[in-house]
């Protein structure tokens, strides 16, 4: 294991980008991939790509570059890609549904062991492989199946005491999808995939006047 | 319309929290809000929530804030959610499902209209209510039902061919969901859904040594 690295939340934004890049040059039978080359493709400053994979343990070799084989297992390695997280949703609405059925995310990491709701009508069921329980029996399945990642897909008036009572039963990272601005203790990993803001992002943008 | 004002990203990242936390408050038939009293519950500074707001034509009152119906009505319609903006999906797989199905997107004003592949077992077909077409027919289904905004769920190895093709049929906004950096020409629209480096985010700071 590499990844025990704090990495900048710049550098961790690029390195899916590299990733998927030398993915395509890899399924392409490339070789050999400069920081140059991935630069031009990207858009990005190639010092700055040399700064953010000087923090893998691996080295380009002077004007060829770096073997794109390795590049793609170690970043994927790096970036936790290759080991299998647990998961919870919490909200088995469209979104939540969604994610659950979502066989991407795997290839990433993600395993959703479970679903969590307090409708009636979805406790007790499945969205594709993955079982449904109301949220009051969290703390049981929690023992049987433990997870540490808590996606939250609630309504936005239930977000922060969703994330409490998951906190409280020990997840230990909140995989924010809602508007709501959770806030979690220090020690809780946090982060928010802020759907609706990319969409006013993308509304106010094509308002401009061109 | 008000929505004409170009917004820094930061304010267009904070203003739909402020308008998750609002229309919570609504729903409790709470009738005036300070910046304050949003501050101390989304943990964001007052001053940088009255600067925020103060893009609205919209004033508080001193000592007694804002009113709560006026600010959710102000705000949604601000951040485009209440005007209907169309979208075409261009990657019927997993993820691409999905957000047809996530009824949840046209309450923030999407409508998604149709949606592209090239798999013959998909096009033809329907997920949800949405029509799914093979790409070559782009041409003609833009004529019949035009969308400004294209959002990218192909695999990362397509993205950036798929997104010229849509470009070069008059989508205006990508919404890419790849983790493929794609590179548009300038006064198109790009707004990225970063869904990998947010599991890589997650992964790594779960890693770091307590």
């Amino acid at each position: 294991m590499v990844n025990h690295v704090i990495l900048p939340e710049p550098t961790l934004r690029r390195l899916p980008w590299y990733l998927a890049y030398v993915e395509i040059l890899k399924a392409r039978n490339v070789e050999y991939v400069s920081s140059t080359q991935i630069s031009r493709a990207l858009n990005v400053d190639a010092s700055q790509i040399a700064k953010d994979l000087s923090f893998l343990s691996l080295k380009g070799k002077t004007r060829i570059g770096y073997e794109v084989a390795a590049l793609v297992d170690t970043l994927a390695e790096f970036l936790g890609f290759t080991t299998t997280h647990k998961a919870f949703v919490f909200g088995a609405g469209s979104l939540g549904k969604a994610l659950m059925q979502d066989s991407g995310l795997s290839i990433y990491g993600l395993e959703i062991v479970a679903g969590f709701d307090i409708d009636p009508q979805k406790t007790g069921t499945r969205v594709g492989d993955v079982p449904i329980y109301h949220i009051d029996t969290l703390a049981e399945v929690m023992q049987q199946s433990p997870a540490t990642i808590g996606i939250l897909t609630v309504p936005a008036e239930c977000a922060q005491d969703t994330a409490d009572i998951a906190i409280g039963e020990g997840i230990r990272a909140i995989w924010n999808f809602t508007p709501y601005r959770v806030k979690v203790a220090e020690g809780i990993v946090m982060a928010n995939t802020s759907i609706y803001a990319h969409l006013a992002l993308i509304y106010n943008r094509l308002s401009a006047p061109v």
